[in-house]
Parts: structure tokens; sequence; C-alpha cells
């Protein structure tokens, strides 16, 4: 599916990559390397995250090659040896991965993924996996809370023009989807992902014809699709009548909505509905959109205005209210030891390590612990093994990967539901880590 | 240059465009219409903004096809009659663009670029142009902000990992050299745009060694270009000490700098340099990263902390307070006809437009006018033909482009190169555009 947009060249990483390889090259510094990805905080305004993004970071594993042309491009920079381009040519990846499966719900200091491989290899991988991950779990975070705060209603991905490039756009109409949005704007994301696309009109439609009636006419004549219609370019209840007078007359097609995108929705939404109501057309559906978000989203939705569905552009594609995460990549152990990087303010947790969590009895989580692999602790274990020796398992699909986002969010404990700040999720530091993570202090300066 | 990283699919787009094409494919709505992408408004953050992407907007423009297998794709969607199909596979762009050239510094309701074609051509480009625009733009602003905070110094973008997918991380790459700044770490975009790549070490590599001593002996003897050694992975104090032990028994090789990445570096760099200095390394450079936004680095700057460089990520590639623009592409004339849309809080000046930028006595920028084009202003006018009947002029480098970033930066007048929001630069509406204003509104509705 994926192919559709294959990845882009590996060179696609930060220089200091491939000077390190290089180092490592030169001293045959090739044991094996753990590395953990993970988010060292959850930003204030959101109490959870959502991963996502993992089935593209395996299929970057997977294509993981320097290219003939890679090869040269390095070349030309000066900065490495002939024996280690030659080696860098025939570079694969060959790791292991383990990872919390796409749609799990997660929290600060939680492995998102762990690569074990041959040190070069998984150093080698770090931007892009982490640019790769970061970008999904960010917009599934975002869209996660637009779905709890309309919860029934369509939510539509509209953001492609706004969001950060080609690739943000692609990605964000597959997080979004993910996290419960209905579906997206963005064409590409069907035949990429099988995501349900969704279109209405543009106010320039409206524009180039003569009148507003004419285009809604010559609109409807046209589609073979759902008819969605665009009603507030000169004046929305006007706009609104105009759709009256054309549902009266028409024979044998339908107005399946209509689309409201400026003024005060709550107010305007009612007025249509009111309009289309009196002249009995109750089947046509109100739909809104014009820089939401899941706060004005949650204010229509809580004072009841009749709208049926929401396009949420901008605010998701970007995760404008927290447009990054504090996720990182981190060395965990290297030749069988346990290490961990102690730098003011960004000390990490060391080793392999895996997440357990406790549920209450009304099924909701409870609270998570983080220990040491093979620590045995009670609850359900997050991480799984997606990768071995290079190759992935027969992933979980994307609609997997919906259903199960649906479920945990069904199951988080009510305070993180809101979109307020709240006391935060338990995630309990096991004895296990806490006594390895001496050790290592005591040995590594 | 950019066909390194070929455009993705022509189906990225939103849904609407291909459903509008389909009405004006069946009703031969194919006469002349005229698009101006332009940013709203300003946002309360940014006192001013910085043209980019027009390179690659250019070259959307000039490979756009319809490949058989994205007619195939249309086609599954259900949504598309045969003939129409069939003529998207023939499609490709004939109009002509005028545009500021990058590096040009607009303000809000100024077209950056403007497309004149037959309908279905300028509305079908509508989502990607804007997307490539505003990103390369939003990232440009940004960096500008950092070049003002940072005279003199050199400033590296370093944030791929968490720009939003690999899209947004090449062209954060690109739009911040084109601000001014000195390089990036991201590797490919020195193949793909000239730009200068800049490496350090990663914390993994000091851990993934015995000692830290060890690491960093390692890496210089590995190492054909600048050696930049980063310190604060335990203690950076102790760690500036052991690059000065090493120093001293380095033959033939040279340390060129160290990296900071953690603690208080107003502090830390002071003693840092001190110890260099004390031991007579006088030349070793400090560059310092880890979280900096313009902010932070003017408050080093100015509290005079002797760091030479800096490296910024995160809060550079997503625009951290400021993820996204107002910038929307909209329908101005239309079969000889001006439009404009007049939705509330959303109306546009309609009609083909021209900006006069007009100069004090000391050479800053004064005021600007906007107005209809053919309108005589005084003042220098920034529109600018760049592509005519579909095939580019040859367009300006982005060493041009950076060029005139910079000379536009020197000649904004003094408010406008702070931080903080100031009064506004004044944009003036011509007598002409207001007139045509009133008649498109006395015509359409």
């Amino acid at each position: 599916m994926s192919t559709r947009n294959a990845d882009p060249d590996v060179l696609l990483t930060d220089l200091y990559q491939l000077t390190m390889l290089q180092a490592y090259f030169d001293r045959s510094m090739h044991e094996t390397a753990v590395f953990e990805l993970f988010v060292r905080r959850l930003p204030r305004n959101r109490n959870f995250l959502v991963a996502a993004g993992l089935e593209q970071a395996l299929d970057f594993l997977c294509a993981l090659r320097f290219t003939e042309r890679d090869v040269e491009d390095a070349r030309r920079t000066g900065l490495f040896g002939d024996e280690f381009l030659a080696w860098l040519a025939r570079l694969k990846f060959t790791g292991d991965v383990d990872a919390l499966p796409e749609g799990t719900v997660f929290f600060a200091d939680e492995p998102v993924l762990r690569v074990t491989a041959p040190l070069a290899e998984a150093q080698l991988v770090e931007s892009r996996l982490v640019n790769i991950v970061h970008f999904q779990t960010l917009i599934a975070s975002k869209a996660a809370r637009c779905v709890l705060a309309a919860p029934g209603k369509t939510l539509v991905d509209f953001g492609m023009r706004r969001a950060h490039g080609a690739d943000a756009a692609l990605h964000a109409a597959r997080a979004s989807y993910l996290a419960g949005f209905t579906g997206t704007s963005t064409v590409s994301a069907q035949p990429a992902f099988g995501i349900p696309i969704f279109g209405t009109m543009a106010h320039s439609f409206i524009q180039a014809h003569a009148s507003e009636l004419e285009a809604f006419a010559h609109f409807v004549e046209s589609q073979r699709g759902p008819v969605v219609l665009l009603i507030d370019t000169y004046d929305t209840i006007k706009g609104a009548e105009r759709v009256v007078a054309l549902a009266r007359r028409l024979r044998g097609r339908k107005i399946d909505s209509v689309r409201l995108d400026s003024g005060d929705l709550a107010v305007l939404s009612r007025e249509v509905r009111r309009t289309f109501d009196a002249a009995g057309l109750r089947d046509i559906l109100i739909f809104a959109s014009g820089g939401l978000d899941e706060h004005s989203v949650r204010a229509l939705v809580g004072g009841g205005a009749p709208i049926d569905g929401f396009g949420i552009g901008t605010a998701l594609d970007v995760s404008d209210d927290c447009p990054a995460l504090d996720c990182v990549y981190k060395l965990q152990a290297y030749a069988g030891k346990a290490r961990r990087k102690r730098s003011t303010g960004k000390a990490t947790w060391p080793g392999r390590k895996q997440v357990f969590r406790r549920y209450a009895d009304d099924g909701r989580f409870e609270r998570d612990v983080l220990t040491v692999e093979g620590d045995p602790q009670s609850g359900a274990p997050l991480l799984e093994p997606v990768m071995r020796a290079g190759e992935r398992s027969a992933g979980p699909t994307l609609a997997t990967a919906r259903r199960r986002a649906a479920e945990q969010l069904a199951k988080l404990p009510e305070r993180l539901r809101r979109l307020e700040p709240c006391d935060p999720y338990s995630v309990e530091i096991s004895a296990a880590l806490r006594s390895l993570a001496a050790r290592v202090d005591e040995e590594f300066t």
C-alpha cells in the first residue's frame, strides 16, 4: 500500500549519523545496540498520546539501502573513506524491532519502539525513525482529542494544504483516521491507505458562476457521488434558501448536505436547520468547517448545534497547540551493558524495558509500570515483537490499529478524556529499573 | 536539483478539486481564471513574512500530469465520468504565474503568487501550491527571526527529526538557508540544493564507549572533516577538561569545536571558554543546541555568552510559536470579470493585483500599496512574471534568493526587526482597488 509513496532517500538523515558510522566502522564497533524511542515529557495540553507511524517506520527499515547515487553523494562531501563507503553500499537493516502496536495509548518515558541491531544500523536509522513516528503520533494524539470532543459525529481531515509538506499531508490523513476520524479530503490517502475520502466544493466554484443558485444547480447536475453545497460564499441564510429552491425543482437527484465555513456556526446551523426542516428537507445534513479545533467542536456539540459533521483542517494537520513532542531515540544498552545519558534535565532510564498496564475493575486503565525486560510484573505487557532479523511480522493493518485506538480511548480514565490538563496518569518506575540506573551511573562517567 | 525529490502524485490534493473539475469539464467552463495566493492576516508574533517555496511550486506545475495509475485510482472512486478521466489524462498546466521572488519580505493581503490559467488548471493546483508555498514561507519567516536575533553567528538547522515528515525536513533546510542560516544537519539538503551540511556527534556515541575520553579520542581519529565534540553527556565541565587533556596529546589532528546541549548554556559556555583559554585552546569554538529558539538565542547573544554558533531544531522546523499561516488561494477573476468572496471575516480584495513598495530616505521600507494591476503607483512593483504558458523563466537560484532575503532583512524598519509584536507595517489599499471591490459586490450575490 505505502509503496505508492516510496520512502525518500537514505540521506534524509542528520550528518552526525554518518560521521559516527565512519568511526564505528573504523574500529569495528559492530556489537549489538539497543535504542528506545520514547517521549520524555507529555506536553502540558496532552493527557495521553496515541502511538502511530509504526507501519511506515517498518517500511523505512525494510527499504533501507544506499543506492549508488547515495554513496556518490556521500563521497562528494569529502568526509568519508572508500572502505566505509563500500560498506555503506552493502548495508541493510538486519535488526529486531519491538513496539507498541499502532493505536496504543501511551505516556511519558514508555518506549514506543525499540531497535536491537548492530550499533551502526541501530544508530543510522535514528533521525528518520523519529521523524516518522513523531509526526504520526503527534497527529493521532491530536485527532483523538477531536474524536473525544465530538462523539458520534462525522469528522473529516481537511488539513492537506497547510500540513507541512506532502509527506505530512498524506500521513496526517492516515494518523487521524487511525485515531477515529471518518476520513479525509486528501485524495491520495485512498489509494495509499484505503481511507474514505470526502469532498465538498470551494468558494471559487460559486464565484466562477454568475449566481450562487446557478452554481448549486450546475454542481448537483455534474456529481456522481454525494452532493455537498457550500452556502456561505455571499450570505449563509440566503444560501440555505437557494438550496431549498433548488431542492424543490430537482428530479431524480438529491442534495446530501451543506457546508458552513464562516460566521457564527452555532447560530447559523440552527437557522439553516430550521430553514430546511420547514421545507421538509430533514435529510439534508449540515457540515461545518473553518478554523475548527477540538475546543470549538466541543463547544458546538455541547451547545446542541445541529451540525452532523466537522471538517478539521489546519489545527489537526499541524497539531497547532502542540506542534512537536519531546520525542527521542536513546541508546539503552551496547555490547550487553545497559547505558544511559545523564545530561542535566535529560537523563533517561537505561536498559531494555517493558511496560505493563494494569486495569481497574471497570476495565479502565489504572496505572502503568515501566520496568526492565524480564522483570515479572502484573498487568498486560504492551511492547510486542514486530520485526526479527530485518523481517517484519505480518503486521496489523490500519483497520486493526483504528479499532485498537477506539478500544483504548474507551478505556481511558475519565479525567484523561477531557480536553483540559488533568492529574497525570501514573507511570511507576519499578525497583528493578531504579537499581539498574544506579548501577549504570557507577560504571560510566 | 529538486528532481532528486520528485513531486508526489497529482492526487495529493483535496477531493473537491476533482469534483469541481468534473463540473467545469461537463459545462466546458474553460475560460481564464485568476487566482492569488496570499496570507489573510499576519500572526500576532510575526512582524513580517519571507516568501519561499516558489521554485518547488514551479517544479510542481511543470511536472503536473495524471499518470495512468492516477487516472485509474480516480476512476475507482466512482465519482468521475470516462470522458472527464480521459481529459484528465491529457491535462498539463499551461498557465502563467507571477510571483514575489523568493526571499522577498511581504505582509498580509499581498499576493505571493498569482496563477492565470484555464479555470480547471488554476483550480486543480490550489491545494498543493498552498501546501508548498505555505510551508517554506512559514519556515523562512521563522528562520529570519533567528537570523535577526543572532547577527554574525553560525546558525544551523538541526530540526530534521521532528519536522513533520520527510518533505518538511528537507524543505525546512532549504527555507532556513534561504533566510540566512549557515547550513543544516540534513544530509540530503546538500545534493538536493547545495546547502552546506554540518554534523557533530550524538550522546549515544559517547555512551557506546567505555569512557567519554575514549569516545572523544576515537572520534577525532576517525574524522576527515571538522571535529565537533559533544561534551554534556555526563558532566559538561569534566567534558571540557577531557577535551583539554585530549588536545594536549593530539599530533597532526585538531578539535574544531565542542557542543553544549543541556544545562545553563550562559553559565556553562563561560566556564568552558575559560577552561579552553586557560589551556591555550583559543581556537576551539563553542556551539550550543538543545531546545533553542530565537528568544533563547537572543538572550544568550545579548548576555554575551561566548557561543560561536547555534543549532536550532524543533522550534525552527515546526515553527513552534506559529505552526501555520492563514495562507489562502482565492479566485480573483474569471472570464474577464473580477470576483471576490464575501464570507464573514474572510472577504478578499478582487482582481489581478500588484504591490508597490515605497522606501524611506534611509533606504528602509516605508509602506506598501496594494492595487489593481495597471494602476500607476509610485514605488517598486514586487510581483514578477515567472512562468508563461506553462514555461518557467530561467529562475533565480537559491543563492540569489538567500542574497535577496539578506538585503530585505537589512531594509526592514527597525521596529519590525525586533522579536516582539510591533505596530504593523502599513499596507495601503488603493482607491482603484476599493472601487473595484464595490463594483464586484454589486454584481455577484
